[in-house]
Order: C-alpha cells, then structure tokens, then sequence
C-alpha cells in the first residue's frame, strides 16, 4: 500500500453555470463536485477536494487552489492532463503540483485577489458577459476611485457581510484596491488577507452607485464608521466578479498595490 | 398601414452553443432562428433576417451584419434594448440602423475580416476556451507568419473550400493575412472581399501544421499552384474562427492590412 499524496491545484472556472464552488447534497452543479468526480474517475475511488474558500453562485476563479490526497503517485502533468480530458469546458486545473502532507489550501493562504469588472458599453458582448456585469455608460470612474481609496487598511467589515455577524470578527486587512478604466471597462482589484461573505460584491455595489452619482465617495466612510446596514446599496452581480489569486508566500515585499 | 422600414444590425454571438448561423428545419437551436424569434415577438409577425452570410456551426461572430424588416417605425434604439432583452446570453444586437430599402447584408458587402485565435498555453483557461484553439506550445509562430505571406493576392482559393466547386469560381481576392503572437496567443486575422465556405478553417489547419514543423510554409504556394486537396491538413477547430467585420464602404483607401 503506498502512502497517500498531497496535491495542490489551481482551478480557473466560469461561475455561470455552476451553483457555487461548494458541493450540495441536491445534486446541484458544483465546480467542487465536477472536480471531485474526475479525480475519483482517475483515483478509481472518492476524493475530497478542499478549497482555499467557497465561492459563490455566478462568481468565476482564475487562480482558485485546491488541495487533495491521492494514493496513486501519479506525476504532477499527467494529473493535470487526465482531470482537465474528464473535466467539462467550464472548469480546468491550470496547474498540478505535488506539496507536502501538511499544506492546507484555506488555513496556509496569506492573501488573495478578488476582480470586479464592469462594462459601460451600451452592449457587452456575448464573449465577454459571463464575466462582465452592466454599467451605465454615464458612470463616473473618477468618483469610484475616489471611494475605493477609503477601503484599504485593517477595519472591521462587517457591514459588507452578506450576513450580520454573530460573535465573528468582522476585522480584516485590505492590502490595496485599484480602481482603473480600459475603454469601455472599469476594473476594481481587491487584494487583502482574507474576506468576509459577500464582501466584495457588497462594495461593489457601493462603488456602482457612486459611479451613477446615487451616493457620495464618502459613503464607504460613513458604512465603515457606523456599520449601518441601511446605507448599503443593493449587492453587485455575481458575474462581474472573479477570484484572480491566493498567495502562500509570506512575501518580504508588502503586498500592497500599486496605487 | 404603415411602410415596411428595413433596418441593418450588427449582430454578435458565442457560437458554441448554436448549430451555426442558418435556421433549420429541425428545431435545432441556430443563431438566426434566435434572432428572428426576438423580432418576430416585437412585430408581433413572422421577421425573416438575412445574413452577410452563413457561419458554420461554433463559429463565432464579433460583427455579423444582417437586414431585416419590420412593419413598426421603432426607433433603433429601442429595437435593439427590446431585442437584446428577448435574447439569450450568446447573440446580441450590438447596433441597429434604419437603412434604405435597398440595402442587402450579403449582396452589398465589399470585404470582410475573420480572426483565427490560437493559445500555446498547457491549458487554456475557461474564460477563454470557448473562442481559442488549442496549438502546440512549441509551435512555430515565425513560420506561420511565413506561410501566411504567401496567401494575399486575387487567386483561385477553391483548394481550400469545404468542397470541390462544380462550376462555380474559387476565385477571391485575400487583401491581407496577419499572423501576430500575443504571449501565449498566436492570431490570424485575413482580409477579403469574400470566403469561399471553409475556406479560413482549411488555411488555419495548414498553418497550424506549418507552425508544428509538419509542413513547410511552401505548402501553401503549392496547394494555390497545385489544387490538389491531398496537400490539406486537418481543417481547424471551429471555437478558434470569429467573423470580426462586414464593410460595406468602398473605402478610398485600400483595405490591405498592415503588415
């Protein structure tokens, strides 16, 4: 019997058609339940992949990590390439490589990055709206820069939470948020050591409305400090939203942004 | 009772998932049966939608333009939000126009631009795996380039089509073919004033084959000399081909690509 072996992966995938990363017992489409069922197809038994954090339904991964056990040694390429004939378009494992028993894809991240896009194009293109949510045309980039420049820090977020918190910290630290425009496209990157629940998408939403001049650049200051649940806008969509990285690299730069 | 006003469309779709442009009679799903469904509920009457021309199944479009007319004097703007909001997620109307009543999507397009996209990466991620083909990462991007320089000109393409030509001419004239690496990327973008059915997939095949050392860029020169079909490489994927650009200007300046 040979000893079992820790693998990591990083899985990119298209949300849209997967309810969520997690795999549910009423049989849903789940990108952890496809992974699972062509690793078990390659093991010839069960295998339960574990993921650096959920993500939810509608949102993609560009560099999401997994980790899992096999008892067959098989090589790191020939893993990649067995589990990516097996896996469907919409899920792929960019990378395989072989860690030691104690790495753990969740307990061992150190940061990762979250990218929102948004389209003022009257008309997103069909090849760009899975991952691409509607902006109006008359959005305001400069004023959503101006509000994403008050996030960055150590700061309770609760009050994005998709749930109120009970007992939970809501206390994490946001390396960095740059807000850019490329044409048509305005992009908000997230990096920070961890995320609360729909955090990103609840920002989102607040930095969409101050584009549309709905609320001020001071809005983000004002949920920060008072934690009130009503000045939040309505959540941003799903699809806009994409985890690019988890990083396991103490790194000795600080990983703050680029401003 | 109203004028029938003609319109023009500039349409853009995933292909992926249609069986082609052409509707058909056995109820599979194609691109036009989709757009003519969200006209027709508009009109509230059968609307016939004529194309620049026909794509093959799992082309895809960026510019496909077609005609199309209606009974009811609606602003452009307000079809195209109407028919964008009937639409599935992979056809969209990126533009619409009032055009004379004279005007044909086929019989009045000058040139038009397809775009072959191919990605030398071990895996290609899902984001973009429904509009690029796979290419081996050793491929020769130099030699396609090569191999590429020898196809403008006004020739006889029929080598090329997807079958023999009884009596009809194979002749075309190519304005330009540019083959460009970007990272991992390699794409072929040809300019013509027509294409004959097939005919890009079966030169991307030979290029491929080219850029694999399997086939000299002379290959080219001797299948356009030669016509003869055993010459051929497999043709390429569909998911790799997107109709970029229908024009309908005698541009004053000639249409030659860059090089």
């Amino acid at each position: 019997v040979s000893e079992p072996c820790r693998y990591r992966a990083t899985v990119a995938y298209v949300g849209t058609f997967f309810h969520g990363w997690q795999r549910q017992k009423n049989a849903e489409r789940t990108v952890q339940a496809a992974v699972e069922k062509a690793l078990a197809k390659i093991a010839g038994r069960p295998v339960t992949v574990h993921a650096s954090g959920r993500t939810d339904t509608g949102v993609h991964a560009d560099g999401q990590v997994v980790h899992f056990d096999l008892l067959a040694a098989l090589t790191p390429e020939r893993l990649r390439e067995g589990a990516n004939g097996l896996l469907p378009w919409d899920v792929k494992l960019l990378e395989v490589a072989r860690v030691p028993a104690g790495f753990h894809a969740r307990r061992d991240a150190v940061w990762k990055e979250y990218l929102y896009r948004w389209s003022r194009a009257k008309v997103i293109p069909p090849s760009e709206a899975l991952v691409v949510a509607p902006l109006s045309g008359r959005a305001d980039a400069v004023a959503m820069a101006e509000a994403a420049r008050l996030l960055p820090g150590e700061r309770d977020f609760g009050v994005f939470a998709v749930r109120r918190l009970h007992g939970q910290s809501g206390v994490r630290t946001l390396y960095g948020v740059t807000l850019e425009q490329r044409g048509d496209e305005v992009r908000a990157l997230f990096r920070g050591d961890g995320f609360l629940r729909g955090m990103v998408r609840s920002i989102c939403g607040v930095l969409a409305d101050v584009g549309r001049g709905k609320a001020p650049a001071e809005r983000i200051s004002r949920l920060l400090a008072s934690g009130d649940r009503r000045l939040l806008s309505p959540k941003a969509d799903a699809c806009g939203l994409t985890l690019m990285r988890v990083s396991y690299e103490e790194s000795t730069n600080c990983p703050k942004l680029n401003p």
